[in-house]
């Protein structure tokens, strides 16, 4: 059985994004056959819930995160002792408005939303429901948890959350901006990674003393190899002054040779390389992915110059 | 005078820093005289005044906020009619814990927080003030009006909300990580940038096709000519699928003749950049910065190439 | 009129290709009317007979050549005083082997040849005149001057010379090898460059520090703009020990942007530049050269930022 | 007993650099014990021997050379099967000015030169036997042995020729331009390179597709991992229109990881690499050599990773 940890309570994005990997298949063989989910009051808590040993999994937001803060995910990854992410998936964000049972739009005086879904709703706030007073949750869940307790008519929530506590839905897939999603990752101690699938990611957090070029250079390990780089993320890092870690993801496995030697080669490069794991990104295989899994033949080649035994006829 | 938004409402950690670019000067000499301050909801609303002209300057936070999301500045920044950076300050990260007045420690049990700051003092809270009710605010400073209002009995708010509410302060300079610092900028609609200092910072939006390589191939712009990238961040374009945004910071100024060489390459190689201007960073003069002002030779030099005028002995 | 040095005595392959580049009308326009030929004994000396003003041009082999060896020509061209191209031509290397009037192969015991020339026909001369002796000669033309005094039965030499001395042709097109060309170019004083055609040739010769990388960071310039490098030599500087110069040809104009800026940046990086001049490769326009003349939009781009006046719309 | 084939005939200063390399023992231990020296008529005839099994090394000169022609070595080495380096040695260029026993410098009318050494001498000639004739010969010995021969009255040789053939020497340490030196290298089938010393060269002929950059792309794999550069000549090759041949030599030993890998990068990214080997300069180890040859961490903090052993505390 695994535990797994997430932002709580029951119906945020977070749980119905848990659910959606759970139903993948994506949970590690092992562990996957039945899940207990366990809610917990933030994403670093989450986290630490893997850390401690009480949960065996986390799933948390890293992207454009709508139920908290993504620098929270980001710096809980590259401090502290090491975790792994496992596998990803994601949610298009959009907001179900819910209300007590009964209630009708002209009815709604007061709406409880998280503030960052209130500032991704705002337009249709206005057009649909123009006088009412917002009240703050602290999660889209708060938020329909604060009408079933009856505190507020209405709430701007998850669908997950809308069924959880039984409320009417006013209206749903509401976003001012269409094609906002947000990616959320599974996250564990550190383990051998999921297979290569051919349309996988690789995510690692590199700190880089702080000399000119030194960010392209180590950058460049990856461009040099045909890598994608497909997100790059700075944050100063607080305990050293005049360094900086980078987020990085790019395209392709650990067992990718390219993402290999890239990885080889920041780690005598860099101050320090946090490999945060290989997993299948979900896509159909790349064909443009850095390079096929058949044996790398440049290995076997310099162990032959090694011995002397050069190719019978190399050159035209 | 200056008309300059900022998010509000009073007291904010946003109005501090204003308070205190308009004190070091940094506001364009045409508009500095005296300032208005326009306290508004939100920081998009604060870069929309600008844009609408209703506000001549917005001071908003970029980078470590802890009175609302870096995302929000950056995407509006990027999206809509262009805006430019002129001037920047960086505030320490520490908060005071306000009561009503007569109130001590052991009277308190509703707090009022912004959740972004509540999660920068748990530790804090946990120790001095174990079991209290957190109650979600809107911003910094309207947690102090909610203490000022009754709602609650204390808040985690600013030092300017304190003062601004008149309320007693149970504690000050409080935050559980030390060294957090959140950096402000003032923006504005496009002009001349501030002359350059010698410690300068420079700003872009950069978008990037989807091709393997060319983030690390734009970036190398900035490395070949040994200008020092500080900042960089990527952002998914919401457009247009496969396109991402890069938001970088590199040392130098406009008039320093690489960066203008890298803005120019990088004009030619991107599918579009955005400048987000050139302004001074207060720091002393960087000796490494990427070139001095005096004349470049190399321009002349290549004039001379064209005309058939050679250096008289190049070689040795 | 344009008084011409070239590899003498008359004969040799460089006549043949000074006359293919009067023919051509490559010589510049100010001094082409007329061509005086004036046979030098060496590469070096028709360089120093431009220096000198005793020549107006020097037409010198500079590739593979077959009259002698290239590197003299590379180091007259890097060392003392700036001279430029302005045009280049090539031959096929092929060989008449030429005898005294009335003579057949049969009768042939002696055969002249310029020791280059006779590495080149070796494999012919043990198929066709197995038993001959070879006498050394110092040209090609020397080789069927010696013909003509009765020094010896046979040459390896120029259809040019063959003419020139009314000597009987045993065999023509002869070479062991295919394919084997000859670059030879025209060099003066430093003067404009003949205008872009669009399909130019740039050269130059960049001496380098002696630290690790600098080479690839020079060549990096070009490669980073799209520029192609069709030829790169080094040579040691034999006057400071640790410095080596650098012989790049690359496609593209100085009036071409991305070559002008390869050569600025150039300029700034390393210990010096010597410009070799832009001239036509007689190619048809190569529709991937670097990039096309219509005038460059990223300069006044710039231009326009540092005025403050944005594109009105530069995002989407 | 190891037969090494040379350019002769004896007294060239290829065979005194043979005598060179053999005395500093860097003749391959297994066939160091005795050296029987082989003259042969050129460059391309010494390495053709060792290919057919007639000589089980050849000494050639490979760069600055002054008996002969450069590129003739380096195309011999890029085509046809496989050769290996494995010992270099330098000679300064420096010429006698021999005589037959009793003639004094007004005695000579004639004097035998190869070329290119006539071409190093001329200055001498012209002050201090201005007035003889230049005959040529086939090599520096060969002009020796046109002495003794009674062909002629003095001769351009090496000291190594005059003393072969008994010559008096008129002059010796005779050179226009100083500094002049020529290398030599020891070539043989493959095999097993010497060990590394520290301050190794490695060598190696890039066939590299006939597209923009790709060349600077195949350089930067050896900028990237600080290999320095020390030479780089680029050929046409003439089996394929629009291909080139790259010759490279780094510092470094093939294992030197960095080395190494470089070569594997390349192996992956090039038409073809041919390895001519890795080999002792005979200078001091150098403090800046690409890597010291303790174990590699990278490659087993690579496989921990693959097997999730993650270090204990990566980051700070």
């Amino acid at each position: 059985m695994a535990r797994i940890a997430y932002l709580g309570p029951e119906g945020t994005f977070t749980e119905a994004a848990l659910l959606q990997i759970s139903a993948a298949g994506l949970i590690p063989a092992n562990a996957a056959e039945t899940v207990e989910r366990i809610p917990v009051e933030s994403t670093p808590a989450a986290l630490d819930a893997v850390r401690a040993g009480s949960a065996d999994y986390a799933c948390v937001p890293i992207e454009n995160s709508i139920d908290g803060s993504l620098a929270q995910t980001l710096d809980s990854l590259a401090i502290g002792s090491p975790l792994q992410v496992f596998a990803e998936t994601t949610l298009d964000v959009a907001f179900s408005i819910v209300v007590r049972a009964g209630y009708a739009a002209a009815d709604v005086r007061t709406v409880a939303a998280f503030p960052v879904a209130a500032a991704q709703v705002r337009r249709w706030l206005t057009a649909h429901l123009p006088d009412v007073e917002l009240c703050p949750a602290y999660s889209n869940a708060d938020a329909a948890r604060q009408v079933a307790d009856g505190q507020v008519d209405a709430a701007v929530t998850s669908p997950l959350a809308a069924k959880h506590w039984s409320l009417d839905t006013l209206a749903e897939g509401v976003v001012d901006e269409n094609n906002a999603r947000t990616r959320f990752v599974l996250i564990g101690l550190p383990g051998p990674p999921p297979p290569r699938t051919g349309a996988d990611r690789t995510s690692a957090v590199l700190r880089i003393d702080n000399k000119p070029g030194a960010l392209v250079e180590a950058l460049t390990e990856f461009g040099m190899r045909g890598i994608d780089l497909t997100r790059i993320e700075s944050r100063p890092t607080r305990t050293e002054l005049g360094t900086y870690m980078f987020f990085v993801d790019c395209n392709g496995h650990i067992d990718d040779y390219a993402v290999a030697e890239a990885l080889k080669a920041l780690h005598r490069r860099c101050a320090d390389v946090r490999y945060l794991g290989s997993w299948p990104t979900g896509a159909a295989p790349d064909p443009n992915s850095p390079v096929p899994p058949p044996p790398d033949t440049a290995e076997s080649w310099l162990e032959r110059l090694r011995k002397g035994q050069a190719d019978a006829v190399a050159g035209p």
